[in-house]
């Protein structure tokens, strides 16, 4: 109700919504025999303002790109908005044919295997009217940070409010993301601070009362507002507030600081702090007849004012279509690196910035960001690109951020490629994980994997990556196919077109970018496809099956070892997973002796290949090279391999041992 | 030089040092043709001031328990420690036996493959100087905060610095560990913002500039000094501000935001925010040149003034012996749970927590942690006992400094157990990695592991943890044997059994500690070992290897193929690695017929056996069942592990498929 003054009903209307709301929570939660009847109540008034009268959305379409959105980044307080959703018939179901208007019953069927509404939000298990899937902790005001670029980038007014509970603000992701808003001048977020006081297991440290939280919000450059959460007076006049900072370019960010009460409405019975339990028995009909003299007191019975939803914006203009992008050598030429096509070599990194840039004149959809490393994990050839420049996010030192910013780009309808160094990703696993259950389509790319980075040492070198995304390129897609694709490529050709395979496929993907500038090993206009693999060497005597940049060191061995008589067969796995059958039949082909070499810990593309192996049956011999010893610094990337014993030497011992 | 307050030629003396540390640092990254010179120079007073003048320790023993310690956040900034510690003779070696004072030459061979001083700190390469491996940037103030609890456990009044910058203080970890130096008044701990005004890509944002610094500290509750980081007057006068406020219960924490010049002394040379780059040749000579005009100017030619160490604090009282902690009957009995031993039923989580009671009581090196969720991970068996609470450290909802802070608390001589729920590990996992690297004796659990817990949905579910931490326990730790090891115990006397065997094992360990009440599966006084398995049934026909949770379902599937005559062996894989030709030996007495199964996703357990299998070599056949699907809610923990696969009907019919 942007715009509204009146203060008339207003007020008992408002009350009555929120003990509606509360009522429900306590219910469904009774019914589930779990949940967070106390975190809801606490966002019983302001969920009831945004959602019955200040945001602007349709609810029968509530993910509509031109509709607000709420990120309830405290995930678990989400029976509040599954109370209103099922007053208001917000549109539930997993796909747009199976989709209705919520009941009441809906839900009493909270958390239930069969429901729509999961314990935590989930718009994947069919609501829709969250952005994505939140529930651990800290990383919605991110994902509200992306949902409101993606709708800068269409010219939409769109307002994205985010809920943050006052322990969780504790997680600092939340404030690399206040950091993000001030940079980008993102005012149309609206962070809301739900200050119950209490945490799971203990009241909040005083580090995150409402005047600290506060504090920290001023010197980190926003215009706060602390008021009652349960005030409506206060809730409204800070909401219009927002609309004001939002609408003035030249306004600070805005955030509101609500005082609330854990289990409002029924807290004589639930008692101060209590969390994650339902009142159920006596204590439900306790806790509904306390909730009916609260509303008493408030002269708030039966009382249904003008709270109803706003009127939808115009949509903004839709995308422009997307154009084929060129191929690698077009693509080469065009950017300036004509050099090296003749000089035949050129980091997959720099493969992978100049495939970003083609991808990102040929489809308005594809933004990227990175993380202070542009220039080393060359996303800069996109963000230097004037045409471009709009569409690069530079999120600073801030993985966490990063990686639910690119998921709040992907909820808001673009294909993001996050980009750092490899081991740097690791910071925001958790939150791919989340992006990853809400069925997001991001693309994650990690440069600087592996020990052939060299002199940076460990703590710059991306090792357990791979086993970390292979649990997740295991699971099965809804659509059937993989849960992601892991690419890693080893030359510069492969990675510009897994980089464009990437773009035109629809799910999540990480990209391993090695640092070294190495020889093209295909074709300059071969294919490639996910799930493919390269043959790079025929040989009958033994199967190496090698990944990323140890495909390099594997030709060396294969060299030497062929001029002593041994025909080794080499496959490039370029991505995981692969082809297991042909994967297979080749290891047969080479009497049954299989090595694999990777430049990361193990767990990786060589436990995936004996795995296939045992699958298919027969008699294989397989000795797995991979990093089995913490590395250290050293000059030269072939210092390294030796110290981790990848050097071609160790394959050719490995291979002779195989073999001989 | 604590209380040093005369100023007659320290200016001079420390310009002076400022600049024998800044040539020094060009010359050895210029001799290893990488490293970072000009961060390493922006830091050139502050570190002189700190490790010639303030700081209380001896250099032939820089990690001494009651040594004052430096923590090096922006470990990329690491030559000027270098430098200064090639001057001072600082200790250097792997072992205590080559432990020797470090030379000039020593310096020269920075990131050397043969070297002791790594491209980012790692005291496991042979420089205990510093506390823990840093680089991966926004971890050492938590760490500095463990350094500085542990000491005030062992009654010391060491002072802990920590160095970090500007751009890195985006990191949202850095702000975690200054709400927990508040919460635990650590004034012991003094954050030292170098504020050089460049990242690696660009400026730093206005976000990070010193003035924006401070207001958030300020926000935060910290007192703070804004001062010229060349100043040497300015340096040491807040070094002895921090001082006070380390001295004073009743004052807040303090800290020390520094401008600075990146490449100072030779910013003409290098220009302005240059990053990650040697200077080579002639930009060599031009400037060392330029520092030494730089001297001139500032007339510190040749200067030689009184910055000595000082002498290192008398000996805190060592930690007291331990004892052996008691069986699990006796602790079940002493803590109250004799109720759970007539039950024959006791949740994982809940025998970690009465196994981390009884070592408390045991063992004055224990230490615990946990992030908000006490309650759920049963740590609070031991913060609520009197005795132990004050070794109890409660990090909030901040996982990332719970792991850091845990690698402090290691670092500083202690055995920390840090709990949350396994999916919010993961927000450590980075963290985590970069103890592995420093090979700190560091115990991480995490509760709430797999589907089974059902109603609160995948966001509060780990499920990659196995592949992740496997990727670690398939690195060999130097003195051999694993770098790590995962226990997944079934049931609570396996796990009180195992909690007690990682505390005696030194190094890196991984708890997955299941919610579920479940009954007791083996004979109360049971041995268990890390690396082994235990036998649950024994069987010809297939050889089932579970772990977990999963191991219950199993058995209901074994009791019901017993009934039509098909007899299955079950192995309980409660650690990973384990003994795999005794896995393979039991295989092969099945027939070669094995079924994994695990409630978490794949790469992980199953994995390893169908590794183990195909190395022993021979015919087998292995059907890996693991979460193949994203979960979501459900009510009970038979909906989730019917709706991933993984109930007992779904193992009936698989091994019915596999043997018939």
């Amino acid at each position: 109700m942007n715009g509204k003054t009146s203060t008339v009903g207003y007020v008992e209307s408002l009350h009555a919504k929120a003990i509606d709301l509360s009522r429900l929570s306590v219910e469904m939660t009774a019914a589930a025999d779990s949940g967070h009847p106390t975190s809801a109540s606490s966002l019983a008034h302001i969920v009831a303002a945004l959602m019955y009268g200040h945001m602007r959305y349709d609810p029968s379409d509530p993910a509509s790109p031109t509709a607000d959105r709420l990120v309830l980044s405290e995930g678990h307080a989400c029976p509040i908005v599954y109370a209103a959703g099922s007053e208001l018939g917000l549109a539930v179901g997993r796909s747009s044919e199976s989709r209705r208007a919520m009941t009441i019953e809906d839900a009493m069927r909270l958390r239930d295997i069969g429901s729509e509404i999961d314990g935590h939000p989930n718009p994947a298990e069919g609501f829709p009217f969250f952005p994505a899937a939140t529930g651990s902790l800290g990383q919605g005001l991110s994902i509200a940070t992306g949902l409101a670029a993606a709708a800068r980038l269409d010219c939409s007014d769109k307002r994205v409010f985010c809920i943050i509970g006052d322990g969780e603000s504790r997680e600092g992701q939340v404030w690399e993301a206040v950091d993000f808003i001030v940079d980008y001048g993102l005012n149309s977020v609206c962070p809301i601070f739900n200050c119950n006081g209490f945490g799971q297991s203990d009241p909040v440290s005083s580090q995150q009362s409402p005047e600290v939280i506060a504090a920290k919000l001023r010197g980190g450059g926003f215009d706060v507002a602390v008021i009652d959460g349960h005030d409506p007076v206060a809730v409204r006049d800070a909401l219009l507030e927002h609309v004001r900072h939002a609408e003035d370019a030249d306004a600070r960010p805005f955030a509101i600081v609500a005082e609330t009460v854990k289990g409002w409405g029924f807290v004589k019975t639930a008692g101060k702090g209590l969390h994650g339990k339902p009142l159920t028995g006596d204590d439900e009909a306790a806790a509904l007849k306390e909730l009916e003299e609260t509303a008493a007191s408030l002269g708030a019975s039966g009382v249904n004012g003008d709270l109803k939803v706003g009127p939808t914006p115009a949509m903004a203009s839709p995308s422009a279509g997307c154009d084929s992008p060129p191929g690698f050598v077009e693509a080469m030429n065009t950017y300036g690196q004509s050099g090296a096509l003749s000089d035949g070599k050129f980091a997959p990194r720099k493969g992978y910035g100049i495939a970003l840039r083609a991808l990102g004149h040929t489809n308005p959809d594809i933004v990227a960001l990175d993380g202070d490393v542009k220039n080393s994990t060359f996303a800069e050839y996109f963000s230097q690109d004037p045409d471009l420049a709009h569409r690069f996010f530079e999120c600073r030192i801030a993985e966490q951020h990063l990686i639910s910013c690119a998921a709040g780009l992907a909820s808001g309808g673009k294909i993001p490629f996050a980009s750092s160094f490899g081991k740097f990703v690791a910071r925001g696993y958790d939150q791919f994980e989340m992006g990853f259950i809400s069925r997001l389509n991001i693309k994650v790319v990690g440069s600087h994997v592996g020990v052939n980075i060299a002199a940076d040492g460990p703590s710059q070198m991306a090792l357990s990556d791979v086993a970390f995304f292979r649990s997740m390129a295991k699971v099965h897609a809804d659509e059937g196919g993989p849960g992601l694709y892991i690419l890693n490529p080893s030359d510069a050709v492969s990675a510009y077109a897994l980089t464009v395979q990437m773009a035109e496929h629809k799910g999540a993907c990480y990209l391993r970018a090695a640092r070294p500038d190495t020889p093209f090993l295909y074709d300059l206009d071969a294919d490639f496809t996910l799930g493919g693999h390269g043959v790079l060497a025929e040989g009958s005597d033994v199967l190496i099956a090698a990944s990323g940049y140890a495909v390099h060191e594997t030709l060396k061995a294969i060299a030497a070892l062929s001029d002593e008589g041994i025909e080794a067969g080499l496959i490039d796995l370029y991505s995981l997973p692969f082809d297991s059958e042909a994967i297979a039949h080749a290891a047969q082909a080479s009497g049954g002796k299989v090595v694999t070499v990777e430049d990361n810990y193990g767990a990786g593309f060589g436990s995936e290949v004996a795995e296939s192996l045992l699958e298919h049956g027969g008699n294989f011999k397989i000795n797995q090279m991979y990093v089995k010893r913490i590395p250290k610094s050293g000059r030269s990337a072939d210092d390294l391999m030796n110290y981790v014993g990848l050097s071609a030497d160790h394959i050719i011992a490995t291979v002779r041992g195989l073999v001989g």
